[in-house]
């Protein structure tokens, strides 16, 4: 089986490093091919995501992914900018169905901003559509207004879309999710005012007939906003597009207190899929050890369920992970009183350990 | 001094006649005129916002504003539902500027899903644009896909936009308005994926020139929806366009725990306003008379010192409410145990008597 590793910039390389140890540690043998990717193949290449980067990802089996950008690739103009490295695997893969689960674990209730009893226990899953919406949207660009009011002045312009067959395949992925669950999805649009969401929402109703055995609701994206911080153990799996998605996925992980803890798929129609941690690269801290590699590893987990079809692996570190937690080892950001602060290479070591 | 007022559906008129109370117990005399507008302007005259309440609405000094839907509505074509009351009054008067405080009342920490060290003492104004953006972008509608893979689907489509004079000129809102508090202006837009935001982020960069005791931030809105949860009292003044707006400004209103105490102001050029709640219709507890008339009595206080330039009556109203939640009167919305529950209209007579 082979796995394209992109460690990226920031924090990438050293937290994916510790999940390839994981891997290793593992038993199976993997085929592992590491290639640039964002601002590090920029530097080395002239661009984030580079040909044979692409190529590497189009034919491997799976792809472990770090994180991309660093400030110091602001100025570039954006067709170069690292983020577009992680855009352009999406698209190029046609990687549609963004898994974000929102998970608090019991021993890093304390971490999150919400109180325990809100937030304790929480389990839900954001699914984010990611190859449409405004994302990827035609016409865009910079123009000369033509409203009456501002007409001369220059004028920024994207175009929301979605098609029909493109909301089926993420409601269907979202009902499969949900079958597996709580048997409760959440669609989440702005219909009272979208064209595109009254669209969305039209097919989702559609497709709920064929999964009686799960509920769909229906949630404008600004009362999600709302319910997410209020009672977000209401939720079971969320739809959204890709633009909504960007915004809840991440407030939901927020909500948690432990976004170093949270994983992330991103699959194409046959599963294949790129893995990543929900968090970014973190320049800031980067190089410093002190980084959570678990989101990493847990996002290696993830590959092995969903990709390469090695469930007990992944049950395997998954159960690797909550042992280590529960043994009071914990990276910087998730440490709280009582605790003992480790580094990332020490959290690494300590899950192949508990393996 | 003419005001409109118009109290919409459900919770609507019960919270709007509290507002009336309180500014008729104020001493100035003022020009009352009330008009129906959401789905009980469509029950009587067939439209949400029937032309003789737009011109109420035109000719008015401020408009005083309840709240609009209803599920009994839902069925209705989206140009006839309640919803477009409001969408038409924004644009039509040109109230471009959105004010949405986001304050967590020392008596009502408790209220809030999050722990009373990140939200205790909240003190943060999100300003959102309310004229342009996707809200009102054309082309839209619903089409025949043009794109590869999904050529003849059915396809919803918005376009987003924005011209630089309507980003410069909320961009000044926000700056004076930083101003006159914590001199900090964060602008939230997507600038790494949208040619909207490109061209917002860098006319706010411009504008931020002429403020040089202002500091200006930029923030992607998923980082600001994370940043608002993890550390909300880091912000001061929030701007951002009418989508993100929508979405930020309800999640900042809920962190409060009490979005029943939030009013908010919608501002045209010359500070002429339309002044309602954050909080919706509430049609499941419309006519019980348990609704919190405070956001609301709140929002009077806001045109008060916004549009009609009384702003001594707006300081008595709002020491009038800090009064009664001192004198521990709460409304269900905002009970806590040791606390007094009493009724829409008792909380609208305890203002009274405390002013
Ligand atoms: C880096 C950026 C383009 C990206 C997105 O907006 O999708 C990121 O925020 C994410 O959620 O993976
Ligand atoms: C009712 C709806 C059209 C409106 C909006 O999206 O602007 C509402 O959510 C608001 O924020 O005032």
């Amino acid at each position: 089986m082979k796995i394209a590793v992109l460690p990226g910039d920031g924090i990438g390389p050293e937290i994916v490093a510790e999940a390839v140890k994981v891997l290793n540690a593992l038993g199976p043998k993997f085929d592992l091919e590491t290639a640039p990717v964002g601002g590090a193949a920029y530097d080395v290449a002239g661009h984030p995501l580079p040909p044979a980067t692409l190529e590497l990802a189009k034919k491997a089996d799976a792809i472990l992914f770090g994180a991309v950008g660093d400030w110091k690739y602001d100025t570039l103009p954006r067709e170069l900018r690292p983020e577009q490295a992680i855009l352009g695997l999406r698209k190029h893969l046609e990687l549609f169905a963004n898994f974000r689960p929102a998970i608090c674990y019991d021993e890093l209730t304390a971490a999150s901003s919400l109180k325990a009893e809100i937030i304790g226990g929480l389990d839900i899953l954001i699914i984010r559509e990611l190859n449409g919406d405004i994302y990827f949207g035609q016409p865009r660009g910079i123009r000369t207004s033509e409203l009456p009011l501002f007409k001369g002045a220059r004028e920024g312009y994207d175009m929301m879309h979605y098609s029909e067959p493109e909301v089926e395949r993420i409601g269907r992925v979202a009902f499969e999710a949900a079958r597996k669950r709580g048997k409760k999805v959440c669609s989440v649009d702005k219909a009272n005012v979208l064209e595109t969401s009254q669209l969305w929402r039209e097919v989702m109703t559609q497709v709920a007939k064929d999964y009686p055995d799960v509920e769909l609701s229906h949630m404008y994206v600004d009362n999600a906003a709302m319910q997410l911080v209020k009672a977000p153990k209401a939720f079971d799996v969320v739809v959204t597009g890709n633009l909504f998605g960007d915004i809840l996925s991440d407030e939901a992980a927020m909500l948690t207190g432990s976004i170093g803890m949270l994983p992330s798929a991103s699959l194409d129609k046959n599963n294949k899929g790129l893995y990543e941690p929900s968090h970014g690269s973190a320049p800031d801290i980067a190089g410093k050890g002190i980084a959570n590699p678990l989101a990493t590893i847990l996002s290696a987990a993830m590959m092995l369920r969903y990709s390469l079809g090695l469930p007990q692996e992944a049950d395997r570190i998954e159960a690797a992970v909550q042992k280590v937690l529960a043994q009071g080892l914990r990276t910087a950001d998730i440490y709280t009183e009582g605790t003992k602060k480790i580094s990332t290479v020490e959290m690494g070591d300590a899950v192949v350990a508990a393996l």
